[in-house]
Order: C-alpha cells, then structure tokens, then sequence
C-alpha cells in the first residue's frame, strides 16, 4: 500500500538453520514451537515470544511446527492478512478454520508419519494438549512425542534473547479489590474441599495476581508477574523471585503466605505428591495447568478440575464493579477528547501518522486519575489497515490518518480501579454509501446485544447470532468472536465467559456482575474495517413477567463514548434501536461532560455527536 | 375446572402389586419401564405402551421406575400438567429440568443403592444408556444392571395387552419417494465402506420405512412397520413377519432384498459377527440401537456411528420437497376451511366440543388427494386447556370450545406425498389486551425465525434465540423446543435436525432440502396456551453479498393457513414484520383460494384473514 503497510517481514533461514541443528542434536524430526509461556499466557513477555522469534509472525495467536525441511504456522482469521505480511518463503501459512486447511496439530502428525518423533517444550504445552497429540501420534504410527526441558528455540536465539523482567509488586488495596486475599483463600479452600483435592496447583497468572491482591509488571500491558502458587487446606504458597517482593508486600501477606522460589514448584509438588496423593485424593489442577506441571505431580495422582479461580475472578463484586463505571467514565472522556482533538487536526489539514494519533491519545488517557497503562497496544488504522483485525502500527512503516478515509481505533487502558477496552469506527469527511451502509448493519449488531434480554442460565454462546443477523442477511460476517471477558485491572481478555460460537462458551451461563465486551464488526479487504466495541456489564433487568421464577439477565453498557453518527444510516434503524442510541448518547453526555470544563471544543464536538437523531 | 378436563387417572395399585411379585422373582429392586419401544420409536402402537399401562401416563415421552416401595415417572415441561393430572398417589413425578429434580437415572440409582439390582428388558433401552447407567451402578455401589429378556409388564399385562399389529405393507412409487431403493442402497453402502464396517444394523421403523421406498400401519400415526435391517456390501436383508408382504412388494423388492423373520435379527447377527468381525472390522449400529443388539453381536465387535440412512433422509430430494409444497397447500385447505366454518359455527351459537370439532378438521383433510391419515392426534384445545403443551382431548371428557377463549389446534396429516404438521392459535370474539400481547410475542418470534439468513453450516441450535428474544424480553418463556425435523409421508418427528437447546441440535448443520417446524409458543397455566407453527423448507437465499464464498440460507415456510388477525396487535409488529406478515398472507390467498371454488364463505373469510394489516 502507498502509505505504507504496518507488517514487515523477518527472514527467518538462518534462525530455521540453527533450530534445525538442535531438533537433529535432540533427535527431533518435528519440533513444535506454541505462541504461550509456561503460564498460557496470551500475551507474553519479549523473553517468551519464541513463535514470533523462530517464524517472524508476531500476531498474538499462532502455533508454529518446524520440521528439516519445512516450516508452517498456523493462526486464525484475526491475522490471514498480517501473517501473509509478515512471513517469509520458509513459512507455510495455516489458515485456522478454513476448509481443507488442517489444524497444526493435523499438520504435524502428517510430518511425524513413519516413526518420527514430535518434540515440544513440556512448559509451554497443557497436559491435555500434549495427551491428546501423543495418543493421535500412536494413532498414526508416529514416533514419540517428546516433552522436552532445554527449549531450544532459546538456544538458538542465544544472547540475543531478551532478560525475564524482575519488576517489584504492587499491593493492590482493599478500596479497588473490594475484598481482602484472606477471603478469597476461603472461597477456594472451599473449593478444594468440594473437589476432595489435596491442593491446588495454581499456574495462570492473573489468577495469581487476582487471589492475592497483588499486581506486577512483568508482561506488557498486563499487571501480571511470574509466579506459581500452590494451594492446600492449611498452607498458600507463592512461588516467585525473592526480589519482586518488597518489605510491604511481605508484610501485608503476613504469616499467612510461604514465598518460594519460582522454580521451586516442580521439586515441591513432586515431594508433596509422593507424601500424601493416593488414589482418592489428588492434586487439582486446570486444564491450563503445562505437561510438565503434570509430569511432577504425576499423572495419576493429578485431577484435572474447573478452574475455581477463573470462574470466582468473573464475578466482579461491589467495589470492582464500581470501579469499572469509574474507570470507563475517565477513558470515555479520554477518548472523546482524542476523536474531538483528531476530528479538528485532520480538518485543517496536520499530518499525522497511525502512531504519532494514538500517541496523542494516550496522551489524554495518562491525565486521568489512576491511570496505570495501556491495557494493549492500540490498533490505530487508517483505510485499509482497519481490515487487518489486530492490527498494530509500527512507526516505521505505519500510514497516515486520513480524513476521507474511515479510521478504526481500538484502544484500552489499565487503572487501578479497572481495565478498559473500546473500539470505535469514524469518518470526519464524507463516508460512501457502502460504509454507512456497512457501518449501520454492525451498529445494529451491537445495539441487539446490547439490548438484549434473557433467562438466568443463558450462555454468552447464544447471543452471538443477535451480534451478527443484520450482517448475514446482508451476506455478510465477520471472523472473530462477539465479546470476551476483562479483568479489573488484570487482563484485558479473561475467561471464562465469551460471546461466539466457541463451545466452551456454552458451558458457561452468564451471570450478575460479569463484564464482557460487545465488539461485532466487519471488514472490507484492502478497503476498510469497521468495529464498534463497549464492555457491558451483566444485570438483572426488570421484566413485566418473570416466567418460570428464573431471573431475567440483560447489559449495562460501560463504557462512554459516542458511536459515529456520521457513519449511521438511520433510515436503517428501527424504533428501538434508534431509542437506545439516543438514551445512550445521552448517559454519555451526561457522565463524561464535567471532564471538559474550560475546553470548550470538545464540548462543543460531544454535544454535537451526542445529540438525538 | 368445569368443562372436565381430557386427562383422567388409573389406579394403578393391581397392576403395581403384579409387577413387584415379578420384580421379585426376577431378583430386581429397581424395575424401569421405557417410554420406547423395541426401535427407539417416539410414538408406539398399543402393544408397546407399557409404561403408561403401568403409570397411567399417557404422554409421549417419560420413564417410570419402580421398586418395592415406590414409584417414579419422570417427564419433561411439555408433560407436567398432563402427568399431574394422570398419575395417581402411587406416584412420585420426576419434572425433568427443574432444579434439584433427579432424572430418572439418578433416582433410580439412589434407590439401588447397597447392592440393589436394577432390571430393564434390554430390547427397550439403547446401548449407550444401558452402558452409562451400569458404570454409575458400579460406582454407586449398586448392584448389577440386568437386561432380561422377558419383559415383565407384558406379564402383569397378561391376556389384556393389545395384539401386535400385522397390517400389509405399500409400496411408495417413485412419483413421490424421488429416488428408487437400490440407489439409496449404494449411497448407504458407500456409507459402511467409508466407516471401515462388514454391515450397518437398522432398528429405526422411520429409516428402513424411508430405505426401501416401503410404508406400513403398525404405528398410529406412523407410516412405518416393525422392522430391522441388515446391509451388508452385497446383501440387504429385511427382517419382518411375511404376513406383511404382499406379491406386489416382493415383486418390487425382487431378488435385491432378501426376507427374513422378524425376531430372527438377533440370531443372525450374532453368527454373521462370530464369522466375520475382527478387531479392525466391526458391524455397525447407531446411537439408537438396543441393548439387545448389540450384545448379540458382541460389544468389541460394534462400532457406533452417526446414522447415514437419518441423515440421508433428513436432506429431501426434489420430488420430496415439491410434494410435502403441495401436501401442505392442501392440508392449508382443509385448515382454512375448517377455521372459517368454526367461526362460524361458533357465532351462531352452536355447540361443539374439542373432539367433535377435531373430527370435523379431519372431515376436511379425508376430502383432499393423497390423504392417507392424520400423522398425530389432534390438540383441538379451548381456553386453559391449551396450556397443557401436549394436551389430546378424549371424548368423555373434554372441554366445549369456547368463542370468548383462546382455541389452539395443532394438527397433521399423512398424504402419499408429504407429512404435515401446523399449529394456529385462534379467537373468535375479543381476545383480551393480555392475550394479544402474548400471540403477538409469540409471532415476532415466528417472524423472526422465517425470516432468518444464516451462513451455510450454522445449525438449528443457535436459531433458538431468534424464537424467544422477545418473549424473553417481556420476562417470558415456554418449556419445549422450537423446531422438529418432519419425515416425507413418515413421522412427524424425525431427527437429526431441530431448532432448541438440544446440544445435539448443534452438530448438525441446516442443509438446503431439509424440513423443519417453527413453533414458538406461550402458555399461560390455567389460562390459556399460545403456538403459532408452520413448517419451514431450507433454502440458498440469494444476498447482496456473499461474504468469505460461504453461501448464505435461510427458509422458505411451506405451511399455507392464516395467522389470527384478531389476536394480532400491529402497533407490536416493525416494517419488516408487517411486510413478511403481508407477503404470507398473499401467498396463502394465492395458493389455497382455489380450493373454495362455490364456497363463497370460506372464500370471504381467507380474503378477510389474509387482507394487509
């Protein structure tokens, strides 16, 4: 493109030879390198970003396979397009979901036909993952599959990786996690207790993060650090690197947390499970939880369980809730300040590129109070790079916003008070026809989610089709899922909730408390993408009837930032949707207008788009 | 209430005392009694209806449980009111999903606790349940599952028990089956040979009914006749009592089909696998096949797949869909006259009851071409007692059909060329604010579900919503699904397909040529029962857009009667409701005026109902 594209491409041969030289040396012959670190995080730490590393791939989802001749790396429709950038001609692109394309698990067994051995780091692979590539590689008369210790896309990498961070701990306080870690100690030994567990082996790290009411700083963009825990009826133990923790944060654990080292899980619940386990009582885990967690324990003295913490985090309380509000609030008007600021820039002509605008916008964001961060790096697109759904402008490379153009900006923030994620799709000249047209079938997604009204028990699952109707009757859709769940100030994207067509969403109802976001979008190759994305809060809502006593659940929408009015049909909108964008528009008004005393201009530009149509 | 109401109680304390001796005989504690029978079959003929011969429930689903003590008749939200009303203080109703209510596995477990056996006769209860409920017995700590080979309810039954039916067979010409039996045999063939098996054992009437072009009488309602099959590559064995072949159908068979005896199934399965099976060749059942199956063949020498004739049969052919158009143009017929004369009837004051009037609906069917039967027992149903979901009047007792209350008719019908199945809700004077707002939910919901476009691949599953979406929003509900595949000139009901919350619903994609029902309702206890159903045909829609090459689907209704203005509150319909409503009502007028040559009533009364709101 003209302006420039945002991916660039790595050439990754003499990587490839390297890595090819250590599988042979560790008899080798398919070598399978996951996007994830030890804790299955999604988003990573530059020390573990190996995939990216050893492929040039640097989406945050992908699964690369390596074997001595070829090399494939599989990823979902979010990143086709950047993938397609970023690789090189070593690289086979795996299109996840599409016909005929096989998963890289199908792809691998393939390669390990005839005896061949499978080798995977055992930290960065889940115990369920690995079982059932071993029994499927038995299926197939493969050879091993081989859990391995030294990973050596590390070795490869040599000097050049970089360090683990060692960032000291934050305490979170009681006046935003609403609920001492004392407390939730109970909850889960509760848990364990239900679950005739001997302990719990703890590996996530927001759930870390969010039982003991500490935050870190290890990975970018998510207050996390590196750590195990491990959980028994009597004793917690936190296992993590003595420098992290501060004379404060030791004190307020007090007697009740053992600090080990980080590595010092493995041996610790080896020996705790030779002493105790029996054949009635195991030690839980996760389906998170790696192989080679499992392989200390041992894999009949391990009970794999519903992780009690992931689905206690969901549930926001009182104080984390309200501190959501709060923190939307001052992100919306944060947000309102850039588009206003942006909307007056681009008409009189500045020039400003994808990243030198998001800049900007973070800019706003950091006066607001508590601010920590940004909760992910913001996609600021302009034109077509809207398109690329997880888009991230490079300075380098980055286009320029453009007002004829329709620009797509995603952004979030972490506060102490709450994580925040929006998306918001404008035009400041004159849309086409189509874009309207596009953009108003999405809005009406969004609204029929957002209005949405359904029984306790229902699941994120079967709202999807509300997010999509509009577009499918137009022949349209998007590849990506509805919504997913967000922490307070922890990740941006939790489980276990989510609106789409995942199953386990299904297996998950939606309840009181729970916030997820409400994102449908649509994407025009090479031409523009359109989303529009709040976080929505689940309530009970008030109906006439309450059929079958069963509580009726719908949203409150969180977040506080106009829709585009520019971009909206309304001859396509109906009565109710017309009725919920004006009350919308108005909450917006009213709870963000105090941030704009003395800056007239953005008044002025918030009246204006939240005025009813 | 007052009119008397069709449900009556049977003491059934004789019968149960008969039984336990058995049980006691038989070494059982824990007896259950199946809904089913020998095939899995929904409906039944007489013969076979143990289980309300010794509840005294007469519903179509539901199983009973019996002990020494105690007994337990478990059903699901469609029969509650009916089971109240049937059983007598014997029983113990099991109301399946609802809260804290075990299932009648659960209860039967509990009560077979300390070493109990439980007993089932093994030809009534499929495989895969026989094997889930004996693991759990172990579990338990119960005693042993045993699955006998006489059936002790036929034994308390004793002389009284209705005789199996023996009635001929017919022949189902090309003219309306669309494709001859040796064709559907190779397709099945191809079929075992992809599934690596030496045969596929048939036990369900409606696939082997559909797989040789053959109909029966055994069933009420079903046009199919008791029955297995045996395919192998080169033989196709039908197992059936000669008496039921006539000249014509072995002519037609001719030397393709080889004749067995009914019972001679399970012998002959058990030498073919003794001679045959190895561990890499198997024989193949599906999901349905009995207990008694499959241990004849030997439980290692079985493989279960996904049954090919029901998913073959699910997907209409040509002929099939343009005759169920015409059979439903008909059936449409004989409905709208039969609305226009209840209408009248009723205004002039004329007294009839929920049968006498069923009857007269059946007079008007008998008249049209290719009518062979009705294809269920008719809900004719006035005021409260519309909100027993499965209600069937009997003439003792049954309620006068009232002008001033709602009436709910749900029928069907057999034609040589198509099964029919559709529910109005009607009223003749003046329908309550509360009812109208209730028939006007309920047909937005309809509305919303006719008028769906969903890409290829999406199943009925995630339809359901589009059903309840504004219910729900007004706090309301109802307990059963909303759609049921329906055979061609077979059953009424007929899998795989279905739009609910079935999770099997949701590993079937809805393929164009496949039928299915659209039936939302709202039954307001005590009150009254609201269903509006039509029969829906999939179909290619054809959009402006055909996003990701997916194809794009959605329905084409091929029920032809008028929904009820009256109950109807327009101010509640959008523009795009208004317009499908219109759109129907033209099409009905169109199609079926026709048919009223010389009756100026009817005439009048469908270009009334089918005037623009």
């Amino acid at each position: 493109m003209s302006q420039g594209t945002a991916a660039s491409r790595t050439d990754t041969t003499s990587r490839l030879a390297e890595l090819r030289k250590l599988m042979a040396a560790h008899n080798v012959e398919v070598y399978i390198v996951p996007s994830e670190d030890a804790h299955q995080s999604e988003y990573i730490a530059p020390v573990d970003a190996r995939r990216a590393f050893i492929s040039g791939f640097t989406g945050s989802a992908g699964c690369a396979i390596v074997t001595p001749s070829k090399a494939a790396l599989s990823t979902d429709g979010r990143y086709f397009l950047q993938a397609e950038q970023e690789l090189d001609s070593n690289w086979e692109l795996l299109k996840q979901g599409l016909p005929d394309v096989p998963t890289w698990q199908e792809w691998a067994l393939r390669e390990a036909e005839g005896g061949k051995n499978i080798g995977v780091d055992a930290s960065l692979i889940s115990a369920a993952q690995a079982k059932s590539l071993a029994e499927k590689l038995k299926n197939r008369k493969g050879g091993e599959l081989l859990g391995m210790d030294d990973n050596i896309v590390d070795l490869a990498w040599g000097e050049k990786q970089p360090k683990r961070p060692k960032e000291p701990l934050r305490i979170l306080g009681l006046e935003f996690a609403g609920k001492p870690f004392e407390e939730k100690l109970v909850t889960i030994r509760n848990e364990i207790e239900k679950n005739k567990g001997l302990g719990l082996i703890v590996s996530m790290l927001d759930e870390i993060a969010w039982l003991f009411n500490l935050r870190g700083n290890d990975i970018p963009y998510n207050p996390v650090f590196f750590s195990y825990a491990f959980i028994t009826p009597t004793e917690a133990l936190l296992y993590i690197d003595e420098d992290k923790i501060t004379e404060k944060v030791r004190e307020n654990l007090g007697g009740n947390v053992i600090i080990r080292p980080y590595d010092a899980i493995f041996a610790d619940v080896t020996s705790f499970s030779e002493a105790t386990a029996t054949n009635d009582k195991k030690l839980l885990v996760t389906s998170s939880a790696s192989w080679a967690l499992t392989k200390s324990v041992g894999e009949n003295k391990i009970s794999t369980i519903k992780a009690p913490i992931e689905a206690a985090k969901a549930v926001k309380n009182e104080t984390e809730v309200q501190g959501m509000r709060n923190a939307h609030i001052r992100d919306g008007a944060a947000q309102i300040q850039y588009f206003a600021w942006l909307e007056r820039v681009l008409l009189r002509g500045d020039i400003y590129d994808e990243v030198s605008a998001a800049d900007k916008l973070e800019e706003f964001r950091k006066e607001k109070e508590h601010f920590v961060g940004l909760s992910f790096p913001t996609i600021s697109s302009s034109g077509s790079n809207g398109a690329i759904i997880h888009y991230q402008p490079e300075k380098s490379t980055c286009a320029r916003v453009e007002k004829d153009k329709i620009y797509l900006c995603d952004s979030g923030a972490q506060f102490l008070d709450g994580t925040t994620d929006s998306t918001r799709t404008v035009h400041y000249a004159t849309p086409t026809m189509d874009e309207k047209k596009s953009y108003t079938l999405v809005l009406k997604g969004h609204i029929a989610v957002a209005r949405a009204v359904f029984p306790k028990g229902s699941s994120g699952f079967i709202l999807d089709i509300l997010a999509r109707q509009h577009l499918w009757r137009a022949g349209l859709d998007y590849r990506h899922g509805t919504g997913h769940g967000v922490g307070s100030f922890l990740n941006v994207h939790e489980g276990p909730i989510g609106i789409g067509t995942r199953m386990q969403y299904n297996e998950v109802p939606l309840e009181v408390g729970m916030l997820i976001s409400n994102e449908p979008g649509y994407y025009e190759d090479g031409q523009y993408g359109i989303r529009i994305e709040n976080i929505v809060l689940v309530v009970e809502k008030k109906t006439p009837n309450n059929f079958g006593d069963k509580k009726y659940y719908g949203f409150e929408t969180v977040t506080m930032v106009p829709m585009c009015k520019k971009l909206t049909d309304p001859t396509m909108l109906d009565e109710d949707e017309k009725k919920w964008l004006n009350e919308y528009h108005t909450e917006v008004y009213e709870k963000t207008q105090s941030f704009f005393k003395g800056d007239e201009y953005t008044l002025e530009w918030l009246k204006r788009e939240t005025s009813p149509i």
